[in-house]
């Protein structure tokens, strides 16, 4: 993980008691050098024989400690997959897709998990999507099929691929505009190793407003799994390491629920997918 | 400019007799932070104190002299702009835009303007599209007026807009995917400031496939002008020092041109807009 004000973020890692303990004597930061060059290895050795000194505690939902970066340092691109859950395709009205739907969205588009998120002027659509993020780990292209995929993954962490849907779907031409928007991707607040994550095809993933559930879904209803998501992309373009994948959101936007309203100002999301932590958002006009 | 290998390239400026010089006692790269700290600005002061030396030359068309790299060190985000002309929507059989589309291009797929440019494993629809680019020098949210988009444009260079058009059409979804294969974005060769462009109203872009004319056209026939782009921009997304947008492309691409083919490796593209410059690309199978 990365704590620290924005931008200037000094790296940690969990204890086993969950304390975070400096990483800083192991890497500068946790980017795509540190991933691909055996840095997560160096710490876990580090952790493993004791060397490693308290960080600062991290930001409790709401309390008063430093506040938690993305997990990763300028990710360079960020991947998102469309309508990948079987749920929120039926609930949306959307054929599934035959095969993946991808988009891309701007890297400085990445804010901390609990940083607070910018509804733009001039909207009225602005929701949310919980979702599983997977980081790359080295550099990737052409695999050859799921094993492959899954030496190229470094972790995964929580992401919400906040979109505003008029910008999305009402203004012509791509999803894009709805995407890009500053501070829509929340990305933490944890790097998880995929030894750690346990079976990823089964965990939870859910998403309140204002305390109230929202989306609660899980990913055994993805349509391409994660290893077959990454494969497929890499014969569409080179993954490089610190690259994220964002793989796609479980029902429960607001777009299609007659009974939702889409997010306002002082609204505040909670995330949480298994294993993986949870994130907290305040919504602020911009 | 930029010269030297890749991810080792050196900054340089044009003297007034057409040579390079070297940049190096100025800045340590062209970049956002040079850009937004007003780096055009010492530069010009040096080159016009007649402080700069000779760098190596640039790589002319065909020669062997060294590697011109794109003009911008790693962009933060390529903002890509579609059927913005009004021949290309008409040739394509495309209804002109009521607003501009905007979709994103990762900028690991940006090269040096010479670079050879990859044709995707399994693609036999890769194309080109020749377009003037626009890279952004502050940082830029909510602009006002084009006065204020203006004064947002650090200069103008050349892109080749490559896109492989079953992916961008028949794979499902997004175009995204047809546009962000590695080598898609050849950029440069150099960055010219807005007051060196002349009118960016009536620029002549051309493009040329192993000599013979593929695309030729000008920038009057565009439906949105640049300052209306990066205004209407800034109201979807921060815009950022270094950030570049693309801002679509004349009639002439292979698809929908019956007598062409697409690209296939050992073709030739070669490049060039008014005042800004000339490409050459071969194509090489990934």
């Amino acid at each position: 993980m990365r704590i620290g004000p924005p931008g200037a973020e000094r790296p940690a890692v969990l204890g086993a008691d969950g304390t975070p303990l400096d990483l800083s004597a192991i890497t500068p930061d946790i980017d795509g050098a540190f991933l691909s060059g055996g840095g997560v290895e160096r710490a876990r050795a580090a952790l493993t024989a004791g060397h490693l000194r308290p960080a600062a505690p991290p930001q409790a939902a709401g309390g008063a400690g430093r506040r938690v970066g993305a997990p990763v340092a300028t990710p360079g691109k960020i991947i998102g997959i469309g309508l990948n859950y079987t749920d929120h395709a039926a609930r949306t009205g959307a054929a599934p897709p035959t095969e993946p739907i991808v988009f891309i969205k701007p890297s400085d588009t990445v804010v901390g998990p609990d940083d607070d998120v910018l509804i733009p002027r001039g909207s009225s659509k602005t929701d949310h999507e919980v979702e599983l993020a997977v980081v790359i780990g080295r550099t990737a292209r052409y695999l050859a099929d799921c094993d492959e995929a899954a030496g190229a993954i470094a972790g995964y962490t929580i992401a919400n691929d906040v979109t505003e849907r008029e910008f999305q779907f009402e203004r012509g031409g791509q999803w894009d505009k709805g995407k890009s928007c500053e501070t829509f991707t929340p990305l933490g607040p944890w790097l998880v190793t995929p030894d750690e994550v346990g079976d990823v095809t089964s965990l939870g993933l859910r998403l309140t407003v204002n305390g109230t559930a929202a989306q609660e879904g899980t990913t055994r209803d993805m349509i391409f799994g994660v290893h077959h998501l990454v494969r497929y992309l890499s014969r569409f373009m080179a993954l490089r390491p610190g690259d994220v994948v964002i793989t796609g959101t479980p029902a429960g936007v607001a777009m299609g629920s007659p009974d939702r309203s889409f997010l306002r100002p002082g609204d505040v999301m909670e995330l949480e997918v298994d294993g993986l932590g949870r994130q907290r958002q305040r919504l602020v006009a911009a």
